[in-house]
């Protein structure tokens, strides 16, 4: 039996998300697991069931999402990509397939997770790139939101970021970066934590677009994280302009670059 | 009766290209030009005629396209650019809409195209942006392609990269750009000429990667030009990785900066 560490990517906005919604097995209209699971288990002539590094809404894309398997298949790496991909759906491509330890885990061993989010800010809704832009019609401030993420940065309880619906045992969580800026039309954000919590990212920047408006000041983001309720924070961004850019792990897992940590030493451990 | 300059950005992927395929006010599926007339007949309660800058083939995308059209209605620059708006389809918008010169006319007073073509090039083909790319899974030479393409600037007879159903009357086009580079996983091409023949720049693509293939010397690209010889060029790269930037213009007409050329000497006569 080997373990395998996918890097998978999809356009996710014709799917229901990521997680199975059936028994592996049956049939599974709309989620992204069992699209990914079914072309695996053709090409291994098996059943396989795989786990993911996160779990991403309906709506919500993928650069590279990573996921683990077990299958006593004898595959090559690079037969598992191109097998898997063959079998896919048009929005779904599996980017690489490398081995990796037992005990390597897609979830667990992740240190840090990498999110962005990009809007269009202009008069008129995007057509080219609008599966992958929200809309802003309203002129935003980008270095306003930008100064007020920053209050934002380290280590705490983002209960009011986190929909009703989270499962997480608690919501402290590490925020390591939040950088917001313009690039022409554009307004990207770019979000890394340790872990998110259900619908964190896009609260996050349903809070920031409250500044970026005009509508709050720069200071009222902090004291939204310090209340510590839902009920305080901005509407939830939409799905269709948040990107899972993926997680990162421990040199030691002999992942490729994109999906390993530059420095150890910046990450947290896992919640 | 005023005249207006409209930019236009579409999504060409469920097109059939621009140009209407029926007589105006008869039912039109799936060409942009009927959707835009459509969507502008309505906002005028008229029935209004288009004419654009560069017409563009099924697939191919466009980030500011540049009609012109003629009305009485009493409409503002901004009525017309969001009622218009608000009945095309989610892949059309309009961007802009001034009022110009009753001389001006959006392809005569056009003095430059400008054309982008992204290309993903790697071993699995794309999920992410599939709708805007191209796939080649043999690595490329950006470096060579640029090497090579810089033999095809100036003024030529480009019959080479013309396709048999081109209709212009004659080949003679002063190509002012051509530079091919690579961004990570994606090889850029950006091509500007004062105007372009039918399939020009697909062709013009299709003939670099011979070249970034390896499969061809740098040098060959000039004599596939000088040879005129249609039989002699590359094959039609696919439509979907072609965006027409959009048309330029002499300061005069006073078109937003995006449609305006910034150094007039360098862009010659129409031809």
């Amino acid at each position: 039996m080997t373990r395998y560490a996918l890097g998978v990517e999809y356009d996710g906005s014709d799917f229901l998300g990521w997680q199975r919604l059936s028994k592996p097995g049956e049939s599974d209209a709309g989620s992204l697991q069992a699209a990914l699971e079914e072309a695996l288990s053709f090409v291994a002539a098996a059943s396989i069931q795989s786990v993911c590094a996160g779990r991403t809404d309906a709506g919500v894309h993928a650069a590279c999402q990573v996921v683990h398997f077990d299958s006593p298949a004898d595959r090559d790496p690079r037969g598992w990509m191109l097998g898997t991909t063959s079998r896919l759906p048009d929005a779904i491509c599996v980017r690489w397939c490398v081995p990796v330890a037992d005990d390597f885990h897609a979830r667990f061993s992740a240190r840090a997770r990498r999110y962005r989010y990009r809007l269009l800010n202009r008069p008129v809704r995007p057509a080219l790139q609008r599966q992958y832009l929200a809309w802003e019609r309203r002129r935003l401030d980008a270095e306003a939101m930008h100064r007020a993420a920053q209050a934002l940065l380290g280590e705490h309880d983002f209960s009011a970021f986190r929909t009703v619906h989270c499962q997480a045992p608690h919501a402290r969580r590490d925020l390591q970066r939040l950088d917001v800026h313009r690039d022409g039309e554009e307004v990207i954000f770019e979000v890394q934590a340790n872990a998110f919590l259900h619908h964190m990212v896009r609260n996050l920047v349903g809070t920031l677009l409250e500044v970026g408006r005009g509508d709050r000041p720069e200071a009222w983001v902090g004291e939204v994280l310090h209340g510590r309720d839902r009920t305080l924070a901005g509407a939830t961004a939409p799905a269709g302009g948040l990107v899972f850019v993926g997680p990162l792990y421990p040199p030691q897992w002999g992942l490729p670059s994109e999906a390993t940590l530059s420095d150890p030493e910046e990450a947290a451990p896992a919640p």
